[in-house]
């Protein structure tokens, strides 16, 4: 027999990660209840997304236009850089509210093992960047993990010959964590890492 | 400035329940992730819901034909009816394999006080469907609380005049619980529930 329309807007929502069949089940008769407008809403959010979304030319973040709304925002310090692993981190850093320059995105990091050599990720690209334009900083925010580590010691190394600046977000406790929790990787960073106070 | 594609999308996806802002954009980036068959799966499944849902014609269950593949399936006990609150409870019960044969959805629980007056449900279609058709048992599967348990009294007493059995679901303890966490109201319900073993 086929599959209802319940049934399907089900299966389909398990697709998603986290999403199990029960939490589908919810999402599926909320769906049902909500107003048809809120409700396509979604589905053509997610065909606009799938249709249109593209990489910007000038950082590689997610973008439906030639440029992304960040680089191509006048108020945008376009004298500093941060460099993320992925689109999803321009996310993170942005809601902290604590960056004011622009990005840009390697789309993934250093990991030979994997074939993920240099010249698959956007490393070229940021170089040129820095080489044109007058970049003051560039701040290296790719993940505090082996591979991230080394991407951001390989891409530091190539901007040696520039003038800009080159900084690595900060290793630390967590806010709001607890000393007595922290492993020893992370307390040796901060310890390493104290800042006069 | 337009708000971009993926911040859209992570808002329209926060309108789900349980879905706040982070979960909703590692969702956003999974879809983005996905082959684009599979994500607009999701959006044709939600269209769908939304385009053809309608109420079985017998059971009030979501379909999207004049009668559910409940009610339609030949292979349903057609004898006995599971009366249940909402189309989502069907989902429960037939989860659980427990129970092959058709359903009512009431729409609702009574509650005069919210306005939910009998006439609200579809309390007059579940009679018409005793007197019209050999029922054997009504299985009263509303929820265990007090405008479930008053739902299901009122419609015990309208069902009186027939000779379908009238069943109601038991209260206990949930299977993997603890006795020491169980309430009072369910365990005194259990305790007077007690069965030969």
């Amino acid at each position: 027999m086929k599959q209802g329309i319940i049934e399907n807007l089900i299966t389909e929502l398990t697709r998603l990660p986290g999403i199990g069949r029960r939490t589908a089940q919810r999402l599926a008769f909320f769906i049902l209840s909500m107003p048809d407008e809120e409700a396509k809403g979604i589905s053509r959010a997610i065909d606009e997304v799938k249709d249109n979304a593209r990489f910007c030319r000038e950082c590689f973040n997610i973008t439906e236009n030639e440029v992304c709304s960040i680089c191509s925002n006048p108020s945008r310090d376009k004298s500093r850089i941060c460099v993320v692993e992925e689109p999803s981190n321009i996310f993170v850093v942005e809601r902290s509210k604590s960056f004011d320059g622009v990005y840009h995105v390697l789309l993934g990091s250093l990991s030979p093992i994997d074939g993920m050599t240099p010249d698959r990720l956007k490393i070229h690209e940021l170089i040129e960047r820095v080489r044109k334009n007058s970049v003051q900083e560039v701040i290296l925010a790719t993940n505090p993990n082996t591979k991230g580590e080394m991407t951001a010691q390989y891409v530091r190394e190539l901007l040696k010959p520039f003038s800009a600046k080159v900084t690595r977000i900060a290793y630390g406790l967590p806010i709001g964590g607890d000393i007595e929790f922290a492993d020893e990787a992370t307390l040796s960073k901060a310890i390493q890492g104290r800042r006069d106070f």
